[in-house]
């Protein structure tokens, strides 16, 4: 089993009311990509630059089972840059600049491994070039996407094309009221389940994350945190938690239980990737940890406030 | 048991985009005694007017458990009256108009059989007035308040040294924020229940709700209704739940499962009283239809997916 992820590989300066960095490794493949090796094999669709090197390709090698043969370089051009800052709140990120560089152009074209995967994410990219990667996996049990504002505001119809191609879809709230015109949670995800996709999972900031299926509604929290360091990648990081579950328990057809712990594992990644810079909390992330907060998860809404069965990570 | 609620009775002027209410029965106690009439009696102390008549009285009189010898009636001058206006998003209530009338001089004395009941609940008045009723309920086995942002700002240091006396807080996520400075839920939690009240709720809206205690946090999600027509009243229909529940099993030292139990049963009554304006959706609510959403709530959450073991209403 293995999960193939398209998007960003990024440099990204951060600053957040907690401290700042002025260039570490970041983009949507990272995290989630980190997060998703915990449960299964990954492989990263992505291009970076010259100034990506030794160092950053180290980050991903470390785990094990990230596959890196679809990640273009480019000689002589930088990667992708982003800039942000946090308020005391940290619920919203100000982008203070972005660089496209190599990523002006990102239109990859797979290798038949990566086109063999049984699970894709289209990471948060422009809406034709996900569709472009997702027939390239027609044979992928499970295709995923997550998108943004700005591709709501400006590629609005191509969206919505590739959405009808994906069993599930990533957004936060503010982007499903943006994109349905519904303020409203619950119609604002019926509309978007009658595209076709049969999973949504509507990521709610610290208020935590809702999963919504052909059998209702499920609800995790926010872990409750006394410290958040920065929220940057917690999105990508929920998605690589979840669809790495996923990937590696089921054959495209999981049970709604199995889609219920995979958005807690979601949750659980979330979590931790909130709890230091970048990526830096899962690159130093234990197998342990992920076991013992899944527990600490599923305490936050027992009602029998007793010892729960704690199912196998994979 | 008997839970004494002390606070506002009032007529209510409501707009929200599902249509309008000219004049209708409103005010927290309205709201929370009929929530927690379900499961306990219940006693009103409050104070109205010369306008507060038969049909009025008829509302609390049909649920055959709520005393009303503790409202007091003032001739010659008209109840509370408060308007407001909701948009489109149902979170925020913008007022329009406050009449205080008999409200503005309101500093019960209580009977002797409200000041025996075991438990009671300071709605949102000024806090030197709960202070006053907390101390002639003395022997009560729970006490538990909530305030609003008005006498955060204008009544700091008397609404903490009220909070100093009670067991259980009930605010809003902004309102915690407003009182301890915190924006992080965690840390702002920490805050308040180093006052010394050991359980604090955070109502968060749409989100749902939030409980602290000693065992740590306990969440349960807004229900995902698809149409909200009014949320005026469901902060204190979730307090009616909340104690009522707590009232009718306990000793004052509930157990956290109890708890958490009463915390879903507050969310249940607070999902009702959102359903129609005002309390007309509580006013012809029935103890099946709590128990069936019950265990709907509780299925929001369930990694099973299985049924749950459904306990005893009271």
């Amino acid at each position: 089993m293995c999960v193939t992820v398209v998007g960003s590989v990024a440099f990204d300066a951060l600053e957040t009311p907690h401290g700042k960095r002025e260039r570490i490794l970041g983009g949507a493949t990272t995290h989630f990509a980190l997060a998703a090796s915990f449960f299964t094999d990954v492989r990263i669709v992505g291009v970076v630059g010259d100034d990506f090197g030794p160092e950053e390709l180290a980050v991903y090698e470390r785990r094990g089972n990230i596959d890196l043969s679809d990640l273009m370089r480019v000689p002589g051009e930088r990667s992708f840059f982003w800039a942000g800052r946090y308020e005391d709140d940290m619920q919203v990120a100000h982008t203070l600049d972005t660089q496209l560089n190599v990523f002006a152009t990102f239109d990859p074209q797979l290798s038949p491994a990566a086109c063999a995967s049984s699970s894709v994410f289209l990471a948060n990219i422009q809406p034709d070039v996900q569709r472009r990667v997702r027939a390239q996996c027609a044979g992928a049990s499970l295709a995923g996407l997550d998108s943004m504002n700005y591709w709501i505001e400006s590629a609005r119809d191509s969206l919505l094309e590739t959405m009808r191609t994906v069993d599930a879809i990533v957004l936060n709230d503010a982007e499903v009221k943006m994109l349905t015109g519904e303020p409203n949670l619950a119609r604002g995800a019926r509309w978007i389940r009658e595209l076709g996709p049969r999973i949504l999972v509507v990521k709610q900031g610290s208020y935590g994350a809702c999963m919504v299926t052909d059998a209702g509604f499920f609800f995790v929290p926010g872990f409750p945190l006394e410290l958040v360091v920065d929220p940057t990648g917690a999105g990508d990081a929920f998605a690589g938690g979840f669809f790495g579950y996923l990937d590696s328990h089921g054959d495209g057809d999981p049970s709604e239980g199995c889609l219920r712990r995979a958005a807690v594992y979601g949750s659980v990644l979330a979590s931790f990737a909130i709890e230091d810079f970048g990526s830096e909390r899962l690159q130093r992330l234990t197998r342990d940890e992920i076991v013992t907060r899944y527990g600490e998860f599923r305490r936050l809404t027992s009602c029998e406030h007793a010892p729960l069965r704690q199912p196998a990570l994979v």
